[in-house]
């Protein structure tokens, strides 16, 4: 049985989930997920839903059968398998945590993603991501080369058809051409509550400042560092007894956990831009389920 | 401007969403936020939807406009103007912090209920209760007196128009006509994470076992004690160094915030019975919204 | 049974738990609860112990008995008696809930706090103190006659010989000689995560940012504003659906529960300054226990 | 720079802390942490202290020199190196969430455990142990070999020189003889909030419940399935959209947690026994720093 789901925005009027109901219950569709938000703010409508395509309508005929009923509503749409693996591209520095989390989650299926390379400006995981038969690639950046590694990088991103980049814990700042290029398709976690502690050693920073919760913050890169709209945030508890490498270990669980939501929700198409903020959708029933076991 | 909402529940099939939103459109209403849930267990379908009547239909009109097409997808349907305070009953004993609670988000519009009555088998609460200008009846319930005081209760609830009861630590059991008569219209919070500690002194049973969170559970109430379809729960850290009456105290924030939400919920349509769970959607955009400062 | 606690700070170094331990042994006390903080980076050392005087020595033997050993130390002690209730003068605006949970744990000695004063700069709140028998103040505060509101204000604090301030939403900005005047003795609640969104309007700072999480902070006032040793702070998770006016209540329930953990850990003597940061311990068995039901 | 600790259990009375905190100061021994719990229902007394042997004292020479010390209070005591790594079996059947996490941790030092052997019934595991040069043990158990299967794990136990075996979703009954030979040394992980939902199955009995939240629990494992002292627990909250699946997916998180925050106490000696509850210190500043990066 094949899944769907469709996903649009437009300004905010009547009508809209009319149209798009009536379109897919005339093509055999029946829907079995829903969400919507109308932004009052900005006068934008978000619409998820998924549904069974139960008379066997494809996916480009649904595409297609839109486009002039959508163009009065000045709809941007999309229809997506959510069968489909997500081809993803990871990068991590030194701390490997988020890399180890993810890859974990990609082996048995809680994240529909297929990581087709890992990208490292350092050697420590070469042997970890190859012993489960993913490519890795050692690009070191430096201040003098930084445009070819950016090219290097993108070669990969390109040659592997990757769509998503996610950035483990990679220390290095993407140009802005780079950030301008892959934009809303680079996910970052950051090791702080944003928009505190932003730039370096966010957990001494949130030590100095005597703080009782340390978090992290998962947004889409822009070419503003760490600035880019959230995705997800969680906090955890710290007290006074605790000292800045005590913070380091117990934020790599927060991390990893911020940092898997945000990648389920935007590989699920959970996530729509809404200006520098983001509109997250819960997830549709049985969207968690995993493949394996472990 | 008007705020409606729109409660359905049928059994799945294509085709809902269409039907009903074709008809909001059509009839000059603007939906701003929808909900569904497909149960694929019981084949039963939910859905709830917030809608401004831009062209002023009243209420009225659109229940009845939508019998004739509601039929064949033998559905249950309800409109409800958001604005409307749901009336409410109290029933206490001699733990008091719920109902302060409830007391002080009805009095600033936190929760959009009038509370047209407090009911107590204790008199502690008299004074407080009256002087937020709240009728206060003091209906003793003794072994021999029980049927005469619930007759009592039903009248107070009569009188007064009650859409709802709410159990704020209310120690007495109900009989079970009462139970059957209020079905689906009496919340109760008890003091732990069901089912885990049903019955009487679970803080001093949690405490016996060892556990290292209790919690509280609000449920509508069934003739079953403790068993009837959950609402909301949580949980709060303890740890060895805590007594019984730590917990007693500790679980008096999580008491009295489980059963607000649970009754915020409940009041705006947002809680649907399944069987013996509860369908819960997420709250609209301003439903938390307050409308007094304190 | 009375129930003491001992408090001491001094530089690190070894043999003061002998040092006190014997002591107390010596005078019939025995330790029921102890915590300890070395701080490394600050070589300081914080200590806090409960015990029970056995064969009744009295607090002020107690004092006078260690003024000789603590020397060498350098250390600063004092002993207090866990019964006694510390006198407190609560502060407020227009934003009534920290207030409203402030009276209500007192009334049921969940903090052992005697509200001796409410002071506010608005007549809203009158009626609800004065009826829990708690002298209100109403001091307006304009430009022009800002000293002598806050001597006024001081007048109520030496003439009800209070202890400690709780700045529970008060939305007048402390002079500098107060706050100097009062270190370390006043507690205030700020409605945000800090350190982010400081200064006015937090929730709308954290709307516009687009954060997943709303937070509260309590923290001991200094004339920096906002940047007051915290002594506790919790988050709220918030959603794309939920407007400014949806943070400001659902702030509401964290703010409250933040400041009275705060006011907790301070009158049970819990909390240690530590340059700009505190130490906080946790509570003792028994120390969240209330003395009535409701 | 060496660290120890000691930790102590004897019935309350006076002067215990002042006897061990003069015979460490007596041998040059500086208290960086310490925690204690009276319990006023048993009458037990627990201690645990973390100190610097500023003067080169050996673990043996501090314990034997505490023998007679100790005899009057009843007292057991025992030192510990701090620094050391407890040598652990980790059992495991098909779900490798707790393994992958156990395994991860290990790696990095931020569980301080040496993992000196696998065993599962399975092999499915095979390769990801041996990997990280880790022998792997395939014990398959059937009604029949349960006894010769149970005689190969304690050979495995014994040959290892294990001091914990840790049940990372091992899903075979041990038999009472191997749970008394053990006692105080296996730890498992039940995937439930315990005491709801033992025995086989919890996430589908959770989801035929409607619980809002769901959760897991690690403890000691006794003869009596599921009801040894628990250690540590948490929760996730879960929707009515949620499957039996999803369940399983989101409890991962929270078992791999709560399991391995259960080892991090136990390790640290912060877990004393008291009857069939469990006494968990707070970790000492630094316990929860990792070695390595990742």
């Amino acid at each position: 049985m094949s899944k769907y789901c469709l996903t649009v925005t437009c300004p905010s009027t009547r009508g809209i989930v009319a149209m798009i109901s009536t379109y897919l219950a005339a093509n055999g569709c029946n829907i079995t997920d829903s969400s919507q938000f109308d932004d009052l703010a900005t006068g934008r409508f978000f619409m998820r839903m998924s549904f069974v395509p139960e008379t066997g309508v494809t996916l480009e005929a649904l595409n297609d059968g839109l486009i002039d009923a959508a163009k009065p509503f000045g709809m941007t749409y999309g229809f997506h398998d959510e069968r489909r693996k997500e081809k993803v591209v990871v990068m991590v520095s030194r701390f490997g945590h988020c890399l180890n989390d993810l890859l974990y989650r990609s082996r048995i299926g809680a994240l529909p993603i297929e990581i087709v390379g890992v990208i490292s400006n350092h050697m420590d995981y070469q042997k970890v991501v190859v012993n489960q038969d993913i490519p890795f690639h050692c690009i070191k950046v430096t201040k003098e080369n930084k445009p070819q590694a950016e090219a290097q990088i993108l070669s990969v991103v390109e040659d592997t058809g990757a769509e998503l980049i996610v950035l483990a814990r990679y220390m290095q700042i993407l140009s802005d051409a780079m950030c301008r290029k892959m934009s809303g398709r680079i996910i970052n976690i950051h090791h702080s509550f944003l928009p505190s502690f932003k730039g370096a050693n966010p957990y001494k920073q949130a030590h100095e400042r005597g703080v009782k919760l340390i978090g992290a913050t998962s947004h889409y890169v822009t070419s503003d560092l760490d600035e880019g709209p959230i995705i997800e945030q969680d906090t955890v508890r710290v007290t006074h007894a605790q000292s800045p490498e005590d913070y380091v270990s117990l934020g790599r669980d927060v991390e990893a956990q911020v940092l898997s939501r945000a990648v389920h929700a935007h590989v699920h198409k959970r996530v729509f831009l809404n200006g520098d903020k983001t509109v997250v959708f819960p997830a549709a029933a049985g969207a968690f389920a995993s493949e394996r076991m472990g």
